[in-house]
């Protein structure tokens, strides 16, 4: 399952001048093992034609509706330092399935449009937004100390998918799906397989 | 594997204050189940004292040494956009095992010290810097245009584990790891959670 979003990230930058694609034209972009993805998108009930391959645009439907992103899914960010503002500035959600709702941070000085085009608004919106926009996901880029409180207003508002940046563990209660994204974890999974490696 | 680096967090988190620490609230930290806590850290080779728990210290220097972190590896960062300043004011890296080497850009426009206190430099040191000081892993933070030389770079410079940020999959040589970290992937994966909960 993991795979079927780097298999839509690489079917969206074939473009739509490749028509269809092989499972091993496939399989060399997303540095995969051809035999893989054909498991993977059998699993998802597409076979492919040999000789052929697979239509791209069938392809990337249906990856999009095993991963629900067909609804457009509303999110907000809360925290607009560096990272927030990276993220913000992001050019595909429409395209990857989501829509960006808002962008809230809790420092005044921070708020009003940015150089980038965002428009920070204050947190004491937060909840009305989340509300008003059904808004089921929220991206959370405030410093450590502030992410568990982030992320209580955010469930308590009626988010039920978090995605946690901040370097540090929050807690949920069950039935919230939370994943964290610490570079600090990144390169330490790195550095485990330089080590192995050796 | 992948939960050493978040029992790693956990137990750094919890602070010299917590000399011993039980699996069970390990496990409630980290938001794993504590019979998977005692079964990686007895892969590990610690086994805990009954009633009492594991030794906060010991099991942090093991954790530390199967991650291969007691070596300080040196990094780099190219990209010194929102993201690649974000990751470079990331306060934790000599907690963490690393030690940043540099942040270069190819604007010339943002060289120089930034309000964060990070020194941007040109991306033509990049190469001498990588070799003088055996940088062994980069994080790329570059728009995706970008992203494949850099990766390219950084590979003919010596640069063998990859992190790499920007929204696109880079092809790299057999012997090199490289880890893709993109915003759009980790919500389509909280996405199809969603969609298989309903």
């Amino acid at each position: 399952m993991a795979r079927l979003p780097l298999y839509l990230q690489c079917l969206e930058a074939l473009g739509e001048s490749t028509p269809t694609v092989s499972s091993g034209r496939l399989a060399g972009i997303a540095n995969v093992n051809s035999a893989q993805v054909r498991k993977d998108l059998s699993y998802l009930g597409s076979n492919g034609v040999r000789g052929v391959g697979y239509d791209r645009s069938t392809l990337i439907d249906m990856i999009r509706r095993e991963l629900g992103l067909t609804e457009g899914w509303p999110i907000v960010i809360v925290g607009a330092g560096n990272l927030g503002s990276a993220l913000a500035n992001y050019g595909g959600f429409l395209a990857a399935g989501f829509s960006l709702v808002g962008v809230y941070d809790i420092d005044e000085s921070k708020l009003g449009p940015t150089v980038d085009g965002v428009t920070v608004q204050s947190l004491a919106a937060l909840e009305g937004d989340v509300k008003a926009n059904g808004v089921a996901m929220g991206v959370v880029t405030t410093p450590a100390a502030a992410a568990q409180e982030t992320v209580d207003r955010l469930i308590a508002a009626g988010v039920r998918s978090i995605l946690n940046f901040a370097p540090c563990v929050v807690q949920a209660p069950k039935g919230v799906d939370v994943r964290n994204v610490d570079l600090a974890t990144e390169l330490q999974i790195l550095s485990y397989y330089r080590t192995q490696h050796r």
